[in-house]
Parts: C-alpha cells; structure tokens; sequence
C-alpha cells in the first residue's frame, strides 16, 4: 500500500533503505525495536539537516554467489560477521558521533556481555582522537534508556577485567547516564544530551 | 601459510576482518585493488593512532537464514543493495572524515556514472555538517591517483546535471585535485594530503 500526502504525491520515506519492506509498515504503530526507533531518529536528524547519523550495513562474510542471466546476483551462501566497529556513526555540528545502543531484559543491572572486545577497543580508540562516542542502554522491561558516555563504560569494562563484577548496576547508570526520553519525532532525541554534555 | 615475526610470533594483520582470506594472502605482492590498498592504509592509521577510518560493510538485503543445529547462522538468499552513503569514513584529529574511491580505466577522464546520486546527496549533506568529504580517483591505465575535494565533485556532477558533459576530465582532475604518490607503508597517504588543506 502506497501513502500519499495531501497533494496526491506518493510519501516516499527518506533513507530507510536499510529497513526490511515489511517493518516500514508499522513505524505507526508500537512495538518497534530499539534499532527501528534510531533508524526513524536518524531519518528525522538527517530530513532536517541536524545531523548525518547513520546505522552501519551488518558485516557479511560472503561464500557463494550466483549471478543468473538477465538478473540480479544472488547470494547463495554467506554467515554472519562480528563487527568490528560500533553500529551508529556520523557527524554533528562538525563532531565526530559514534555509538552502540544495546538493551536488556533485566532490571537491575546491564550485563556487559552486551559489549564485544573489538568494540570496546574501538570505542577507546575513538575517544583517543576526540569523538563524542557512547553507548544507549535501554532497560525493555522497564522502558527506559540511558545515554553513558563511552569513558564511564570503558572504566566498568575495566572493573570487569580486574575481576569485578560482569554487569553496571542499575543505579550506576543513573549516576553516570543520562536518561533519555522517548517522545514523537524525533523519537528518541538523543543529539540533545549530546548538546547538553559536549557543545 | 602463516607468516612469522623473527621471534617465531605469529603475524595477525590486524583489523582486516573485512578482507576475504585469500585476498590477505597476497598483501606483500603487487596486484592489489584500490580498496586493499585502502584498508592497508586505514590499518596502518590504526595501528599508528593516527586515525580512525574503516570501510563500511557491504548493504545487502537478506531474504532467507537458515538456522542449522550447533553450527552458526547460512544466510541461503540475499542481495546487495545500493549504499546509501560513501564507503568509508572516521575520524582523525576530532574531524569526520568521509570518502568515496573510484577507479577508471580510462586515460583522458574520469566518468560520473561511477557515482550514485544517493553517494552525491550523502557527500553534500556532510558538507553542510562541516564535515571533510572528499574522493579518490584511480586512473588505473595510468597508475595515477587523486583526492579530490567533494565541493568539486558537486560542481561537475551539477555541471552534468544542466546539461554538461558525463565526466571530468583528466586536466580538471589535476587542476582542482591533488595528486597522492604510492608508497609503501602507509601505501595511499591521503592523510598527508588532507592535512595540507584542513589543517
């Protein structure tokens, strides 16, 4: 089904490339994932020349491909990649933005297991060369989403390693996190923390 | 065949995850595309703290998993899409940097049907943010390459767009580019270039 704005014109949704055909059809409604909602975040920021965020293609290993005649290859057989990187990067202001976003079932606590070592070692190197880079944790259970600065998650990621515990407890985030709130449009507006901590 | 430091260390090139298995064997010989020569260079940077730069994972649109017993996720159909965004981007010196790398054959001009109008309205967005954007054109025939800033790129695709021709030509690519010499380690120093005009 086509949407059109009152003109007539057919709506066509600005850089959703990366969204599957079947879950464009319910932006509307409830229930989108954590990724969903900063995909229509990022459209928004980009629609409105705030900021050039975008989400990263999942990293694929590919093994076979077909080509038919008269028509698109086919991918026969591929497996996924770890990343290597975080998923979200961009720019803002002239900034370097990088970030991860994660949720979890849990109440209390946000196990690190979340995180890959390569991601963590990147989110380090990033802030080496003066990036704004964090993390948005979300707590489905609850409902709520925290933005943690990617040095807070570095120094509980050490804590880990030193033997300490695997997880940042619940009030931990709220001390060094800052909450963000889950609004219309954009969704969920994370570029003013970011305003708040870095400009 | 492995390779091994003096000491009997294994060598493990370091963030090449994206590079198939058989094209990292050829690494010490010549024969290399662009886009190795790339990920050598943005390894070296790594490496070196100098920069942060990665390649973007190939889009593809995946259309049926299997999920077999104990063993990891077959993707048995997919397709590539068409980027959104350029290839590459990071970070170097708290700047964002974003570019595309292009090859011709070609002696006397460079071809604008290599780029995409997504690739084009991607690289005038992060203009707009301050962000330094730019291309690499390899003259493969030649063994010549160039950085050419994307405000330039802009004006002959909008050139092309009122009517002009359907490329730059191999003077005007000397004229408002910069030619990058092909070295060893890192083998495209476009950092170089860059910081003659950012920095």
């Amino acid at each position: 089904m086509e949407f059109r704005y009152p003109n007539g014109k057919i709506y066509k949704p600005k850089n959703v490339a990366d969204t599957p055909y079947l879950k464009q059809k319910i932006y509307s409604n409830r229930g989108m994932t954590l990724e969903e909602d900063l995909n229509v975040t990022n459209s928004y920021y980009l629609e409105k020349d705030i900021a050039v965020i975008h989400k990263k293609p999942t990293p694929i290993q590919i093994v076979k491909v077909d080509y038919p005649k008269r028509s698109a290859a086919v991918i026969k057989e591929a497996y996924f990649k770890q990343a290597s990187t975080t998923d979200y990067n961009g720019i803002y202001k002239g900034r370097y933005i990088d970030f991860e976003a994660k949720e979890t079932k849990n109440k209390t606590s946000f196990p690190l297991q979340n995180f890959h070592e390569h991601q963590i070692n990147h989110m380090s190197e990033i802030l080496k060369q003066m990036g704004i880079c964090f993390v948005i944790l979300r707590f489905s259970t609850l409902d709520e989403m925290y933005l943690l600065d990617a040095k807070h998650l570095l120094s509980f990621w050490n804590r880990h390693l030193t033997g300490g515990r695997k997880s940042i407890t619940k009030q931990e985030v709220e001390m060094y996190g800052h909450q963000l709130p889950i609004g219309y449009h954009p969704r969920i507006d994370y570029l003013k923390v970011i305003d708040q901590l870095y400009f």
